[in-house]
């Protein structure tokens, strides 16, 4: 494999569209944060320590060391990529945007499948993260704890018996663990009713945030749910608090759907029709606007009003046509007017290969 | 000919969209209003009266008179009409919205191609219409005046050799002449100068009004041109006047298109395919949407940025979806949300026959 195959096509495992309870839940995602023994945080870490680092965790990954990890992996220097490239690894959610902000001496480690990606020196020495499709909290764990065992066969992790695994931020102590589900929350929206519910989310330790993270709009109603605290409770314990308060949020979800193709069909059909309608002919089509129209797809076909694109046509649309994705296509700079056509032109030509009817 | 002819097609010869200047000009209509010697005026008439206008009228059209018109005609009495039928004559601007307003007593007389039509006991005992595509002031001029010809043999005008043809409002005394045309100035609408256009087109004797004449609205960026005054000017003056006036516009209109192609292609060509796309695909379309998406679909073809529809495709679009044409397709009353999903529906079917690309 080499990082062009990352950073040429627009898929990944978790946007297979496949899993459970998929008509609600796009992806699931578990993260680890580690530190090596001995090294300062990445903050505070010198060039050379921060090379050093990157030198174990190449190590620990490799055959060399007898790793053996459930999927084939490549080890990237942030360095060897061009600005474009690392934005589209944030595009495809496998690196965080702070990780990009500054890539001297830090590194990324992707699966083939890219179902794993290992962030060396963002704010933690070593963040493991696992992506599957649909609701698999429990089984990004499971992959998420095997890459753990295999690097620490090698690496010497900051551990502490009273707190745990010790790490950069304070919220991220102890069991070092973040899980996230991607939901598509559409008629949660339309109806009003996830305002109240983010307040409830809240208060059970849960946070609520857009596409792309902490600081992020939710646009195309897409919305990441994740556990805040990590530290007072086992892995077990945020796993299972974060699938059963999903569950939730999936179930209201479907019954609101339910009533709302109920109640509003023409208008339901009205709106996703027009979405497909105005993808297939705009000329100019700005990131946010596409992602509306996609989520109005996804509608779509989560009603059943629709019967195509699935589901990986659909989140390929997502990424297809973000900046830098554009960017590399392109082969060039492009300013905001040159994207906004591009964009328009890759969605056209995708759903032209679609037939809704 | 039966009145279903006219009832049940969206044809007229106004909608051929041929004629000079169509890029521009949609029709010309030029409206004589005349009134019999020794009957009150229509306000004023007994039901007795009215009637023997009628019989005149019908009389004067008919061969046994030896009226010799150069288009077949059929003589219709309102009352023979249901009211959708009658508002369907509204909306190909046969009669005005006032004369099928109270039906009884009135009468209209309608050419097989719908060049002419003659409202009988309107606001005047008679009104001579007649409507040709493009700019053809001249043209519908001596028509009307073939057909005022054949009337006078049989009928005794109110006339005053001092002020001219004497008619119910003051407005039209002298003349009775009022000559318009239609107009679709997408272009000075966006670039904003039509305001002032319209201010300096006021100074000069014209009015300028939206799509059904006084007091409606400017949508789909249609507009109406026509004189003010009926006296103290020959009918060549009038038609001049307007013919001169209008051409000056048609000049500003076709300038503006070429600054704006020139400087904006990205953002028409995008608004111009959003409206097809739109049309191909939405399930609810109100009557002010599909006028809209119906004046950008012309702007596309005026731009020669679509090769097709054609314009008489165009003007047909327009009253097809007009909510009595809607009605009489059904069959049955239909309210607001049935009216805006049949719309869309025939929008999409009329669509789906052209092929833009």
């Amino acid at each position: 494999m080499s990082v062009e195959n990352t950073i040429g096509k627009a898929r990944s495992k978790w946007m297979e569209g496949t899993g459970p309870d998929n008509d609600v839940v796009i992806s699931s995602r578990l993260r680890l944060a580690r530190n090596i023994e001995g090294y300062p945080f990445p903050h505070f870490m010198s060039e050379e320590e921060a090379n050093h680092v990157i030198n174990a965790v190449r190590l620990a990954v490799s055959e060399k060391a007898g790793a053996k990890f459930p999927v084939e992996t490549e080890f990237i220097d942030l360095n060897e990529l061009s600005q474009t490239e690392r934005q589209i690894l944030v595009e495809k959610h496998l690196v965080s945007p702070q990780h990009i902000e500054s890539p001297a001496n830090r590194a990324v480690v992707i699966a083939h499948d890219e179902s794993l990606s290992i962030m060396v020196n963002e704010e933690d020495h070593i963040r493991i993260q696992c992506f599957l499709p649909g609701l698999q909290i429990k089984e990004a764990w499971r992959l998420a704890d095997k890459i753990d065992d295999v690097l620490e066969k090698t690496l010497n992790y900051s551990f502490c018996e009273k707190r745990g695994y010790l790490t950069s931020c304070p919220t991220n102590v102890g069991t070092g663990l973040r899980a996230s589900v991607m939901l598509h929350l559409p008629c949660l929206v339309m109806t009003k009713q996830l305002g109240a519910m983010v307040n409830t989310i809240s208060q059970l330790g849960l946070a609520v945030r857009g596409y792309y993270g902490e600081g992020t709009e939710a646009y195309g109603d897409l919305f990441q749910v994740s556990n805040q605290v990590t530290m007072g409770q086992t892995e077990d314990e945020i796993v299972t608090n974060l699938l059963t308060v999903t569950r939730q949020i999936v179930s209201q979800e479907r019954s609101t759907r339910k009533v709302v193709l109920k109640n509003n069909k023409p208008f339901l059909e009205d709106r996703i029709y027009r979405a497909f309608g105005v993808m297939s002919y705009a000329r100019v089509m700005t990131a946010q606007e596409a992602i509306k129209n996609v989520s109005d797809l996804r509608l779509g076909v989560e009603l059943g009003i629709l019967k195509t694109p699935a589901y990986d046509q659909i989140n390929e649309l997502i990424i297809l046509t973000r900046p830098a994705f554009l960017i590399k296509k392109a082969g060039r700079p492009l300013n905001a007017g040159e994207l906004d056509a591009l964009r328009a032109e890759i969605i056209r030509e995708k759903l032209s290969k679609i037939n809704i009817n």
